[in-house]
């Protein structure tokens, strides 16, 4: 029996998650079969296009209808964080598994709504943190959990960006607290904090500065009449794990010349690890345990089949897989959760502490003091 | 009415050419559209296995009948060279166009041959050199054409690899002449002489070593009985080109730690580019008109959209692509020929100059003194 | 007239500094001359070896006579910071101009009586934060000051070692606050706040975490017995500029793989500028002004003779220069500003403000909440 | 009793041996030491301004007399190549040991003359080719003889500079074949040859391509009148070793944004080093005995006390030093030889060998066939 799929949204995550659900079944063989059933939006053409484009089967305009039906087993909800928890809410209340891009929800009580709803139904839940699943982060993961990096010490991460510098750029709904929740806190701070906490483990603490650089914008392009921006255009947290390691973590849209740069390095007390997206497939790794002449970062290129996380999906060994795949990846392990019947990560649980953090981040930096979590 | 397409070849190349056929819809909305009639292969259930895995309308494993089918408009060669030669004579003679996967052949006659094939045949036909398709590869092209480079004096390129290093590897239909025409030549050679013919012009000269440095290799994995390899493991070229550049060329499975390393240098009077495959969306670009006091290599993420060739159809810039996507920018550009009726690159006017400078290194090593082509 | 110094100390920092006395008018030919009178040490023997091999022309263990020399214009105070205090006091009263290594003291309340020592003799004081004078950290400063990045945004660094991560490793004087002050963040904290001032403008606010993660070391090399580590091991701090700027900045000696990893990246309204001390010629520079199809960080070596700070004295364009010199390029600067009668940089009041921040540093950590400055 | 040095040249050699001379007891205490009795140049004012700025005890511009003089142990020949012959020649008939910097001389006669004089008059002889003694070449040559990279297969080098592009640069002895020999072949290409002998083995074939990309050059800065260019600009050579493995070199003055790139890359059977001169500290090591999960270059700063080659006389881990102590290194061996009586490397044998080398490129060029050396 395919597992048959609607997707709620026809955006940028709507195109990235129809990619990973038309290619799951190419790469992954062993995965169950998808059937790729409707696609929804707000806007009825196009929505069509995206159909014919990304190959569902239908299109429609009504989630709510859609997220009922008898004949969908699985719904993606693709939409922006202010439209997640009644979406979520409402799958789950039709007993439907349910896959959510992040951020969880804008706020910690609706994340926390939405974790009670798919617990009460019963059903899997995924979040959708991609960056989990580049080859080169569950390389890092193995790394940890293998102890090859022994007690960690350190989790140093930033996610640069720098779409938003012109103070010509308009106003978006990214930059409204009311439909963003936060601004790269939780576009891109939301991403670090799933990595600190998966490759390191819980927050228990966190200071923090959020600043906006740009403090109005025009209303329209080439407008003079502005809007107030209400969400961070940079955020930074100094935080603290409970495995005792020191944490720093940044987010901005700032930073000339960083299109994509989500980095994270790691420092154990018999390695350390770094990593890059803008360069996704690379981990460099440091070992304590090399011969001391030569000790140094190791640049690995981790796709060597047999040997590296999904690498025996894709083409050769050196041959470079692409930002898309992550969502490949995530949805073959979620299919593969719902066939064995076994947890999948991160989930609804991860999108409660995640939101926790960013909520004890915003606190932190509004009241100049240091927050405890949990 | 959209492209039919009939594809002779399931492994490797036939997995990468079906991935794009599948894919160019997708991400480029105005490239014509195509209809997947048709996968042919040797073995009945591989075929049919590869035919579900990659999205074929039909399996067959008998490309004669298939070539020649009315509902076909394309044939797509993707089978080992040895076989091209009479496969695109059958399908030039059905008057469908081709495309070849490189290298057009194994031998500078038989490359002739399916040339003239083409041309009589009045088909369009293209050949799979799709290196030339990576943004930054395109990007090196376009600063080249604009003369931002200057006149160009040096180019400089190496592939290598290393899988072929194990003496217990044991021997493959690429260890034999017969098969695969020569070794390292011309499996990378053959992608490295077309990107210095695309980018630096036509080589007129040639110098060569060739060298087999596993010269017996088990017939069987395990097996004690070894048999002779008579293609080269590595081959290194000095070449001079109609534009007055000095080129040096160097194709080897013989480099420890190189995976997938296909990477160039070009140095001009007005400045440098340096491309390397296993960064596939970095172009490094050196300009003498930059100010004097930031003078050095821009580290190019050829993905901005609206700027780098390619970049639009896909994520946000900085969301790096993979190795398959050269293969859907090559399909897409191709698609888009036959739509507008013009010329595609490289075609087998292309293959069969590729093929007269592998020949020419050929026997300018056996003879140990330079060679003139063309 | 040469300038006569005394140098007080003779070990790693000693012979840094001598280096220095000992290049600068071989490679600068238009600096005063300086005459190396004499080296100051704690034990004769091992003061006469530093004298003989680094070239000067007496040994000394008095270093109370020596500062009050008549034959002496310059006291260089290359000695632990504990010392620091009570040697500049009598040099200044002596009426020497007065070199101090950094960190200026181990307490603000020192460095508050060391300035005022300097300003009341009227002597002209230099603080040795020897990074400034990098050639590509001097080329960063040109950048800001000439307006090529914009308005400043964010400035981040870390200056990461490893060589404290073995809990075999015994205790030092550089484990014990009452001679170091504090740990990482003396040590290695003094630098990148120094480098955040003379880069991005004063800091007037900062968070921060210390953390210690070896609390007890043996107290000799294989001793059984142990002692409390009374400084840090890390210490990571978020901060706001005066200018609006953010900033992160971390100190940690228990990083694998970090030698003098001391690294940071400057984000303005048109440009960023990225730095490692490993690499210590290279500055990479980003520009919104450039072309947008080549725009990326160039990879600037800083040695292009008439071009970049310092390279003129050097080599020859892409031959590079070593750690020593950033001491070599100080010392220059400074004879510079005595035969010119003009202030140098950094100074005391550098040495006083810096030590602000140190000591806010301590107290946010300590009270778990941001801390004002000046 | 100390080794009292004569030093003929005073311009960017001189000076760079210069130092060597002034640095190696300082570093080095176990060296003997050394007496830097007289620099000799041909203009008796800019003569006496490098006696004073380097060091030197006399000043001469008699280099015949000084060659003679009972009072010097060791002569230093750092003149261009042309002289290099009969001051060798003086050197050897008056008994001193002799320092010579590379090329050994313009011809392979002059260089066997040198060579048989030397011997003759059993004196020692050091040719100078630097580079070997950087910690992370001397650390690839510790590799290969401890079989780390097994059987070497190949040798690939390129020494590219950017400093003669622009048509307006004027005629330098660099220029004219009889005063240089050849251009960059002699210049950048000798180092590269040095490096490939020390490295891989002898060289016994050589097939080459030379050029000449500015044809003519103005006599004088911006004199409309031209002269000649009789030297390369560019050379490119494929090479065989000894020990069977393929090389390929290349030395470049027209690459623009190479300021100094000597590169090479070593491929074994176990695994590959990759050097760069620009980021001369640094070794980058491929195994293929590490863990298959993190193979990768290993990126090494070779600068560890007590660890890499040289690298306890410097300053930390980490911290980087400059090009000139490549000559520091070289004297410190050489002294140490005088010392021990025992051969220094590479010498007068090895520069005949590398002029033999260079001789059969040109030929090879020149007839367009391969050429067998020794």
């Amino acid at each position: 029996m395919p597992i048959r799929v609607a997707l709620l949204g026809t955006k940028f995550m709507g195109k990235a998650h129809s990619q990973a659900y038309r290619s799951v079944n190419m790469y992954f063989p062993d995965a169950p079969q998808v059937e790729m059933k409707v696609i929804v939006g707000r806007n009825a053409q196009e929505t069509e296009t995206a159909r014919a484009l990304y190959g569902w089967q239908e299109a429609s305009t009504d989630w709510q209808k859609t997220v009922a039906r008898a004949d969908v087993d699985l719904v993606d909800v693709s939409t922006p964080g202010n439209l997640h928890c009644e979406m979520v809410l409402a799958a789950a209340k039709a007993g439907k598994h349910v896959v959510c891009e992040k951020p969880l929800a804008n706020t910690l009580a609706e994340a926390e709504r939405m974790l009670e709803a798919v617990e009460k139904a019963k059903v899997r839940h995924l979040l959708m943190h991609n960056y989990r699943r580049a080859p080169a982060v569950a390389m890092a993961k193995k790394l940890v959990e293998e102890g090859r990096l022994g007690k960690l010490y350190h989790f140093r991460a930033r996610y640069l960006q720098d779409w938003a510098m012109s103070p010509d750029l308009p106003m978006l709904w990214r930059f409204v607290a009311q439909s963003a929740g936060s601004g790269a806190l939780g576009d891109l701070g939301a991403h670090i904090v799933d990595l600190a906490r998966y490759l390191c483990g819980e927050i228990t603490e966190v200071a923090a500065a959020m600043e906006t650089f740009i403090k109005q914008r025009p209303v329209a392009p080439g407008s003079s009449r502005k809007a107030k921006v209400t969400v961070d255009d940079a955020a930074a947290m100094v935080v603290r794990f409970k495995n005792g390691a020191l944490g720093t973590l940044e987010a901005s849209r700032f930073a000339p010349g960083r299109k994509n740069q989500n980095t994270f390095e790691i420092n154990g007390s018999k390695g350390s690890v770094e990593f890059d997206l803008e360069d996704l497939n690379v981990l460099k790794f440091f070992s304590t345990e090399d011969p001391p002449d030569v000790q140094g970062f190791h640049k690995v290129l981790c796709l060597a089949k047999g040997v590296h996380p999904y690498a025996s999906a894709w083409w050769a060994d050196g041959h470079i897989i692409g930002y898309e795949h992550t969502f490949t990846h995530t949805i073959y392990d979620f299919l593969k959760s719902l066939e064995t019947r076994s947890k999948a990560h991160p989930d609804f649980v991860d999108g409660v502490r995640n939101q926790a953090v960013l909520d004890a981040a915003m606190r932190a930096s509004a009241g100049k003091r240091w927050i405890r979590i949990g």
